[in-house]
């Protein structure tokens, strides 16, 4: 067996400015060779990565850090490798809890093979049978997202209506379609074919909305903030639609958060990793049962990485990861994800 | 003693648009002389009003009301008068938990007697011996709104920096001077002065702001948004400078509420009602050893009551009702209230 090998990598070439395009990442094979193996005493875990997550948040670390987004992650480092959630195989392991063919998943660079410390990954039971590209999604921090934002955030009562925006989810007439057809959702609209966001939320939620989550911003929000119901809540996750813009919407109705009571609260999932077993014994016998549909949309290769993330930030993916629980016990309207 | 009087009344003309001005008001005298007394088996209390308080909501109350200003509270109804917050004195009462000469706060129409539902009111106990006037104020709705908001939405930790902007408190040299030399603060800028209001907030805040009172909303807020530290939590009690403008100020930095994971409660002190009797435990000792610096600007007469009103929404009235907590043992930065 070869003991070094080509290490193919996503780079990024300079901090990017407006939305992210495909030539601001290149793709590179590393001059010097890999040796698969760690070394003694480093307590390194080396893997071989088999899937990579695009996800919106990835757009922010492309662009030249402020102290803002320094208080979230770290940004990109120009001329290396991005990095994001990914699934991977255990190569060589100076870590005990780790051996030689486990699965794994957390963050990992965008490249073929990686050296990581282990303390930021988790082992993947591969009994649980169910594809291993779910741990970049409904089984990893994607999940745990929806998870801690909606049940701890959200603090949801028994018959609120609840409202989940996909990011660029609903900007087509396909993913209108997936919404009616695959996931049986009552209503849907495009919000960037729908002349009137007020008339579209009125139209979908007479009664007004007690949460929601939030991951678009802009006119958007300033739509639900008309649309919510007094003592509602919004889980702030992001804001996918105001990233990249030079000067963001213009919002009406910021003043209904005092009218309204209204809390809304930004988070990050990395406070939540605690949860992270308690929400696995909740989501897999969804799964299980199939009581929750989950889409993907995959392509294969790491050169095509690069078209794939900047497709997402465009709103030009199909679906990234998509979900929706089928059945309820408590809440009336659940809710898509599109993280 | 005479059993019917003529009964002095502010009249809101119409619905106001765009600031209040003071012919938005009218000063009438009603037409039927009223009766010194509650009809017996109405439950009600006569009072005659002694103090009226003008704050910055009542601004919103004068709009044409909409869904969502109602979740809030009713709106004043033209050709009818306006009410808010007094301080008044029991005539008659077929209540019999108040008395003839009982003095009494709560919401009352701004007008020389009202008749009232004793269910809204508190009684005044004349033995703590402080300016009635202050249950306007400090040891009404306003006190309590700082106390509930501050205490139970901001959830303070020792060591913490808070920042409490008023509404248009500092908005004129004289009111910086106020906070400099008779409250003692450190520094103080002008806002509507300020060229930069980040750069202002950096050179009071170097370290970055953990609680922010919000009453003024807009630049402000989106300038406080930007140095607001990570976990901050920003209680929503007013927006002052927004209500009134066709077109309100565009925010850049609504995504430091996710890259920050910042919580913005709104909250209405209607909901705190129920700690009042702490409140007062609490505040009555700063008071009575001088500890809580309070300030009143006080016209005389309820044909001056417009003027007053109209004033305080257009930043010319030199303080409203303000306070300083001179000592704290819990908070590093206390802070000056203006609702």
């Amino acid at each position: 067996m070869e003991t070094t090998v080509k290490n193919k990598q996503v780079i990024l070439r300079n901090y990017v400015k407006g939305i992210p395009k495909e030539s601001d990442l290149m793709i590179v094979t590393a001059s010097d060779p890999v040796e698969l193996k760690v070394k003694p005493g480093s307590a390194a875990v080396m893997v071989k990565n088999l899937y990579l997550s695009c996800d919106p948040y990835m757009g922010i670390l492309m662009r030249e850090p402020t102290p803002s987004t320094l208080a979230l992650l770290d940004a990109f480092i120009p001329g290396k490798p991005i990095a994001g959630i990914g699934v991977s195989q255990v190569i060589d392991s100076d870590d005990p809890s780790f051996t030689k063919g486990d699965m794994i998943w957390g963050i990992v660079n965008w490249e073929e093979y990686s050296t990581i410390n282990p303390a930021g990954i988790f082992k993947i039971d591969v009994n649980v049978n169910v594809p291993l590209s779910y741990y970049t999604g409904i089984l990893g921090m994607i999940g745990l997202t929806a998870y801690a934002g909606f049940y701890e955030i959200c603090s949801p009562k028994k018959g609120e209506t609840c409202v989940c925006l996909c990011g660029f989810c609903a900007g087509s007439k396909q993913k209108v379609d997936l919404l009616l057809k695959k996931f049986g959702y009552d209503d849907a609209f495009n919000y960037k074919e729908e002349p009137d966001l007020d008339s579209a939320l009125k139209r979908c939620f007479p009664k007004g909305i007690d949460i929601y989550f939030e991951n678009v911003g802009g006119k958007m929000l300033d739509a639900v903030l008309l649309n919510m119901k007094p003592y509602g809540r919004i889980a702030v996750c992001g804001m996918i639609s105001q990233y990249h813009l030079e000067t963001r919407d213009r919002l009406q109705n910021l003043p209904d958060i005092i009218f309204k009571k209204i809390r809304m609260q930004g988070f990050a999932v990395y406070d939540f990793i605690d949860r992270f077993p308690k929400f696995l014994e909740f989501v897999l016998p969804y799964i299980k049962e199939e009581k929750l549909t989950y889409v993907e949309d995959i392509v294969e290769g790491l050169e095509n990485g690069p078209a794939a993330l900047v497709g997402l930030l465009h709103g030009q993916t199909l679906v990234s990861k998509f979900s929706r629980l089928l059945e309820s016990e408590e809440i009336y309207h659940v809710s898509c994800m599109d993280m």
